[in-house]
């Protein structure tokens, strides 16, 4: 693991590292604030799941979450969203919503994607061994939250491993990508035409399958343009519902689908996580 | 003024605006966070100037001003560092210390630069009055704040104008741009060899001239990679030891000239600003 930048903040440490990932096959940059901390002390892990396009630096740079996590004694780990470089193939027309930046979580199984897309593996094996081995972290503490795309990974990773993560929340995430033109390009991209497949990438569809987790948080904005047309959380309500999942659903006024939204809610966030990794 | 973008955040509204300034003879862009507020109130402002390579984006993004600003109930404005646009002319050699992106917070008196490269009567004069006129400012409550080579013009600006702006403070200020190679090559360049004319854009000059403000605070990283050569903030204690102005200068051991550090310790600068805005 190479260090690419380390900076004070807040009293501890952001750091950009980079890696070999054999997941991937590829390198992968990913970002870890370790707040202050007694020596010896080993920390609760929050990962932060982002959305279309972004890499590790746009949570690390716009996500405010560094003086709640500080606060909360919380480390927080911020991935990036696809494999990258020389021979990772890229969506046919260079669209925003597939290929690059746009892994959506999950281990390809349809080519040419199989060999560098395994986001899913390298979200919830390889990157948290990394962790672990590199960081003052209590990995049977950990939780795992996410925005638009990386809501949806944080969902349906946090469905699957109920035991392993002990918060899951979301900020306007992809709550049924079966049923949206986003999910439905992705996982049929990724996953291929069977929807079978897709039903485990699919956060309603899991609930539906009986996943099951003790809570859940959602945050999201009234004024989001993507809301009727991709995320569509009234899925999610209706499924939690049914399922007996208590979910707190904010239906935020005037928010949009930005950073700024995004920063307003992480320190609740992040204090709902806290409550439940203590 | 044109409105180029609005986002809700922490209650209130993060806008991005430009316009056609009569100062630098371009389109200027600004930003301007506006905090929840009763109908009809008239808020304190404060004014953060950036530094070096900086537009108005890199302290909206990265600044982490919202939340404290929205507590407090203060209006953020955080201005361009420089003209820009086609006819404004550029350092030669396309340095990032002197043209587009560097202003330095003077009126220019040379040739080609006299021509667009007014920042002082832009921050002090034409940007005021245009803030005053669009947005809930009480405009008796000014307050000035700024990253080096902002912190310099927040220095300057706030020691020229001790009746207007009630608070003064800085994240790693240029304190003595006459003792340092930043500030010569920027003063000698829009100022001229005169260094006679420097000493009202040098805070260190200023307060040997007897400028006074009723106090200062200043944060600085002790691991910022321009401390030794180009900040000093030694220098700006000396002078203000000796002209009895109370200066509050904090070394942060382990931080650097980045927005980490100044993210840090933006709400300390802003509560220490809201309690003189009061």
């Amino acid at each position: 693991m190479e260090t690419v930048s380390t900076n004070h903040a807040f009293g501890g440490v952001q750091g950009v590292y980079r890696h070999a990932s054999a997941a991937t096959g590829t390198a992968m940059t990913f970002a870890v604030y370790v707040p202050p901390h007694a020596p010896g002390a080993k920390l609760p892990v929050v990962w932060y799941l982002s959305g279309l396009t972004c890499t590790h630096a746009n949570a690390t740079e716009k996500g405010e979450y560094r003086r709640a996590a500080a606060e909360l004694g919380l480390i927080v780990v911020t991935p990036d969203t696809s494999p990258r470089g020389e021979g990772v193939p890229d969506d046919p027309d260079g669209a925003y919503d597939f290929g690059l930046g746009a892994g959506f979580y999950v281990d390809a199984t349809e080519a040419p994607w199989a060999t560098h897309y395994r986001m899913w593996s390298y979200i919830t094996d390889e990157l948290p061994a990394l962790v672990a081995a590199h960081f003052p972290v209590d990995i049977a503490r950990q939780s795992i939250t996410g925005h638009s795309m990386g809501g949806h990974g944080a969902l349906t990773i946090g469905l699957s491993f109920p035991d392993r993560y002990r918060a899951v929340s979301a900020f306007a995430p992809i709550v049924a990508p079966s049923q949206v033109p986003w999910g439905e390009k992705a996982l049929g991209g990724y996953l291929g035409a069977d929807r079978a497949a897709w039903r485990r990438h699919d956060a309603v569809a899991l609930i539906e399958d009986g996943a099951r987790v003790p809570a859940l948080l959602v945050d999201q904005g009234e004024a989001d343009q993507f809301l009727a047309g991709q995320l569509r959380p009234e899925l999610l309500a209706a499924a939690c519902e049914k399922a007996g999942i208590p979910l707190t659903l904010r239906m935020q006024s005037g928010y949009d689908h930005s950073y700024y939204f995004i920063s307003t809610f992480m320190a609740d966030h992040l204090a709902w996580h806290a409550k439940r990794l203590k």
